[in-house]
């Protein structure tokens, strides 16, 4: 385990009871923070995360991203003894987090009625799908169930045919990034005197969150907008959306004032002033035929680079459509540490996202590594609760403490 | 203006220069955690967000939204006297932020170096779209930019076709949130004695932070594998996506533990053991058929509530693709104030997404209002700054401070 960076965090204690994506993403946002993080795993597998691909000796990439910088402890909590330890580190944590389904901790006896009796100055933070309270609560929680209840799935593709299905964990992802914000304020208010509390953080109030339009739009519209999904175009400013180029396909946003802009970049100026394409309302009726103008023109260029430089000396905001491979390699993301170079013992060095918080006075992209299955039961069960080398000896024994260092 | 709720940052001042979406949703969230926020616009608009539909009354919903809770103060910044007031508003504030493309706020004489000298305790944040330095900061920055170079946006879509152009503002709330989180962890530290810091947030970093498989899969695999969209079904599991009913798509995630409660619910008990079927990867390599099976079972049911039933008694993990108008309506939605009722006095009652982060402490949902173009410039400069009237009117007199209620 590498040292622990200087920074903000440091000082305090975080029991990690979370798993897969979005409450881990909380946790390790503050581990790169300079917390310690006690990340609580069940025998005999731990996190599910540590079976998701890609896997290289026995070891996940997923795994690792999400779990940098964090201690392992394997705790069996069917017996009373892994309970007395789970109460004991509650007891010496500032911070308690999980994302079971809504009910499940209290049935464990960690309910936050309970935390606050072991702990009240503790900020208990639960991660869910929809929320701890409700008709919908506890219904089985995945990312994109929380998309397609909170209406963001439905703004996402085809309007004739299914939603787009993201290939990327965005819900998970922002939930953590919400959890670690209502924490890192939590603290704060305890930091000024204030006491413990409980946050409930849900993906489908995150996810609900995103709807800066939509939402208000159809409200104020007395019900007649019912703003839907649009395909590549954007269905009320045009031409913004997704164009064929040379190479793949351009993002073109151009709102009124870029019009002339892109009339210009394309060689057309004469169309600046066309009346069949003057305004906003002109272009999207004729959107169309807006759309075969501009990739008439792309389709002509030599290349995806001759098409933005063009477009970018007239100011066009536009980009390329880039790949994961292009991401993972541009000089842009690698020379920021947007794409980071992490080293593992088993994994080798692997691109992963970099840490997306980035203040002046602490060192950006820390270098840490991810816990074996119970690699610090000895340690944290040592060190933090004081526990001798008999007793830790006697719970591996009963097997109350596990460990896999192939993992 | 209503009261401040007494909530977490009470005692907190904020100098908000962000406009439209990225910046103005980080300092909501601290205004709906009881900052005093006080939101430097310039004549003779102020945020171009006030234009934003949906409009109603001269009243922009948009703005509402993201700017309730917030005094309003315009601000003519090529005014040297205007360029004071922003000094005296530095020196007493506890944040600073704004989203102003890379390199504006040091041409304005607010980079962070002149900022800190000003005020050596502040906490400074700057959101764009693609970072504070390299060679992509200087671009035009808008979400959907952002969302195609971090390589999202082609994670999302047909893959024989253009990707999708999500209809939601999701880079753009994220970013947010990410940008609220920082600050609190640097208050934080300011808390405990630490010193102020700069804080630099970006949509590419956020939307990068979301490819939590797909960065470290393609590199894991030395290049081999490139991560790509998959249109409705997902590329690797199956069945997992969307699925056409009676009357919309229903989303359906079934992971190898749930193969056997997919079948019994669609009737189909003998698939469960069908060597056809009977893995994962048997399944992805016979999608088409597998999807053409549940959509089927689909198409025989009355209604989408009744596959829904069905499915959630065998507890398949599923929903129904809401669509806007039944996210606002939803009981769940409105019982949790996931969506909630705002009341402004010009645009009369409206629903908008709820307050993500949910403290034990403090209410949910605060009731609070937005301002029209400089409502509080006397109140700020005479509370805050401590000008007397005459300054005030001297200062309107010349242009500096400019107002407009009908906004």
């Amino acid at each position: 385990m590498s040292q622990k960076p200087v920074h903000i965090l440091n000082g305090y204690r975080v029991l990690d009871m979370t798993h897969v994506l979005a409450g881990p993403t909380a946790t390790r946002l503050m581990a790169e923070m300079g917390a310690e993080v006690i990340k609580v795993e069940f025998p005999p597998l731990g996190d599910v995360g540590r079976g998701l691909p890609a896997l290289s000796n026995g070891r996940s990439g997923y795994f690792v991203q999400q779990n940098r910088g964090k201690y392992s402890v394997c705790l069996g909590l069917k017996d009373p003894a892994g309970k007395a330890i789970l109460t004991e580190l509650i007891e010496k944590s500032d911070v308690f987090i999980e994302n079971f389904a809504p009910g499940v901790i209290g049935r464990l006896g960690f309910s936050w009625e309970q935390v606050r009796a072991i702990n009240p100055k503790i900020v208990m933070c639960s991660v869910s799908a929809l929320g701890q309270q409700g008709e919908l609560s506890a219904l089985p929680g995945f990312d994109n169930i929380a998309q397609a209840y909170s209406g963001i799935m439905g703004m996402i593709g085809d309007p004739d045919g299914p939603p787009a299905f993201p290939m990327a964990g965005i819900g998970d992802v922002m939930t953590g990034v919400h959890a670690a914000c209502a924490i890192g304020y939590a603290l704060l208010h305890c930091a000024r005197g204030g006491e413990g509390q409980f946050v409930d953080i849900s993906l489908l109030d995150a996810y609900t969150h995103c709807h800066e339009l939509n939402v208000q739009l159809y409200s104020l519209s007395g019900g007649e907008i019912e703003p839907t999904r649009a395909g590549s175009q954007h269905y009320a400013v045009c031409p913004v959306g997704l164009f064929k180029s040379p190479e793949g396909y351009l993002c073109i946003i151009a709102l009124q004032p870029q019009w002339a802009n892109v009339c210009r970049a394309i060689g057309r100026p004469e169309l600046i002033d066309d009346p069949r394409y003057d305004t906003n309302e002109k272009r999207v009726a004729a959107g169309p035929e807006v759309v075969a103008i501009i990739e008439q023109w792309l389709a002509a260029q030599e290349s995806d680079a001759a098409c933005l430089e063009a477009l970018e000396r007239e100011r066009v905001p536009c980009a390329p459509v880039l790949k994961i491979s292009e991401v993972a390699n541009h000089p842009h993301m690698r020379g920021r540490g947007t794409v980071r170079v992490v080293k593992d013992e088993k994994l080798g060095e692997v691109l992963m996202p970099g840490m997306p918080l980035r203040f002046s006075g602490f060192e950006h992209n820390q270098e840490l590594v991810a816990a074996s299955l119970g690699e610090h039961n000895e340690k944290i069960l040592g060190e933090v609760l004081g526990y001798d080398a008999e007793r830790i000896a006697a719970l591996n024994a009963a097997g109350v403490l596990q460990a896999n260092p192939d993992t």
